[in-house]
């Protein structure tokens, strides 16, 4: 079964309120007096990183793109449960998993550690504490709106690639947590960019039932000269939010395009039509 | 590294005061006017399942395992997070998937879908809400409490060998969930049996800093002429707990022994001194 048709297949199943149905970065879940924010990924050898790669930026990675999910809803992180499964330098994962719960002042919690033979296959749940209700969704990107990006999109495809400035932003990523909590009172929605602007711009769209209209010539990117890649391009977690044109940011953002009353496409490039989602960004499992 | 030095080096990490030292069931995390239990279990190919088990299985056995952590602490489900790596049969893992669900009355919150080459590895995260704080844990036993089990060790293990009539509680155990909560108010400690009662009653005893003496006579198993075999194997995710002796238990259970203040052994079987975990119960991975 392909990816698709697994998600459409668990959209069948009881599904919590709060997993919205499986179309937004996180769980919201009400819990007592406080609203709950979770998220799982997993990253696995030869799909998400390298058997050579250096695995204590596998641990960061792993700790990192789960908070920024968290930080796409506005949450505070309150802890991670790690799934391990042990193997080569399980001492350097250690390492950079230290550095990360760090770095974002964020505790372990718990999880599981097994033995199994094979590629490896690591998970990370996050859980955080809404700082702002409602919490902000994909889906309420309202006409009129304007569209802002947090920062440039392309340099950690260009520090895969070998630019070494550019290393650290492919390696490890920073989640923009205080950014998304600053940003939660005013957006009228908002998500994270992983797998690449034109496609979570796209998936927004959707959500939202809406189209978005993006300027290119105004999109930040780190290397003009490869513009269409550098959109095309995830991995740099920037944050993505639609608000209304007069709100005023409470941080530095980069206003990018509008949002439209849904048009025949979902997405606007300049005067192009996007339809096709398998032509904008990276899917990698 | 292995399994117990990886955990003790997550031990040395920042860990959240829920995390219970990373030597419970769940972390418990006090949210709002409530208190969460959460708990990660992953299960692997070749490890935790055969390569040729019906994927329902083990989809069942997915979700009940991680929500018997949930019942040895006396929590309700709230929902799950499925980290699923695509491969054989994930229409029937579907199916396992939707039995459980609707069995154990918990939705589906989230999760991660991932394609990887390999053996799988599949994750779940579940998160409860506390019905009686403080939460039960393993570590509470008093000297002069009475030591119980909900039921007879075993069954798991004949099934595995090819018993029909114990088939089930091998594929498709259940979760002692009302059991859990009813117990939660009155027990000093409890856990639930997931590597084998031997195993298990040790590291209770170990956090509890107490020896539990254990009369064989007394302990039920699914098969006497194999009482060796069912108080080391696995599987049966019965609840041992301790409580005062007097105490109106509001449920059935089989006591089995006493707690004592430490003494040489923290774990007693009749007149037999056990000191060596390692020769208790299934270990894997």
């Amino acid at each position: 079964m392909n990816e698709p048709d697994f998600i459409a297949a668990l959209r069948a199943l009881p599904l919590h309120p709060g997993a919205r149905g499986l179309a937004d970065d996180c769980a919201v879940v009400s819990f007592g007096s406080e609203t709950l924010v979770i998220t799982h990924d997993m990253m696995a050898e030869g799909t998400h990183f390298r058997a050579d790669a250096d695995m204590a930026d596998v641990a960061w990675k792993l700790v990192a793109t789960n908070l920024s999910d968290l930080a796409a809803k506005g949450a505070e992180p309150v802890g991670v449960l790690l799934g391990h499964m042990l193997g080569r330098d399980d001492a350097r994962f250690l390492e950079g998993l230290r550095d990360a719960l760090a770095a974002f002042d964020t505790p372990l919690l718990g999880g599981d550690t097994i033995a199994a033979a094979g590629a490896r296959a690591l998970g990370l749940t996050a859980i955080g504490r809404a700082t702002h209700v409602p919490v902000p969704a994909r889906s309420g990107a309202q006409a009129g709106d304007g569209v802002w990006i947090t920062g440039p999109v392309g340099r950690a495809m260009l520090g895969f690639e070998g630019a070494a400035e550019h290393r650290v932003a492919f390696d490890r990523p920073l989640p923009r947590l205080a950014e998304g909590r600053a940003l939660a009172p005013l957006v009228s929605a908002m998500m994270d960019v992983s797998d690449g602007l034109l496609l979570d711009a796209f998936r927004m769209a959707e959500a939202s039932g809406v189209t978005l209209a993006l300027d290119p010539a105004v999109i930040p990117v780190a290397d003009p000269a490869l513009f269409e890649a550098c959109v095309r391009w995830g991995d740099d977690y920037e944050l993505l939010f639609t608000a209304p044109p007069a709100a005023l940011l409470p941080i530095p953002a980069q206003r990018i395009g509008s949002v439209a009353a849904r048009e025949a496409a979902p997405l606007l490039l300049g005067e192009t039509p996007l339809t096709d989602p398998a032509a904008l960004g990276y899917r990698h499992g």
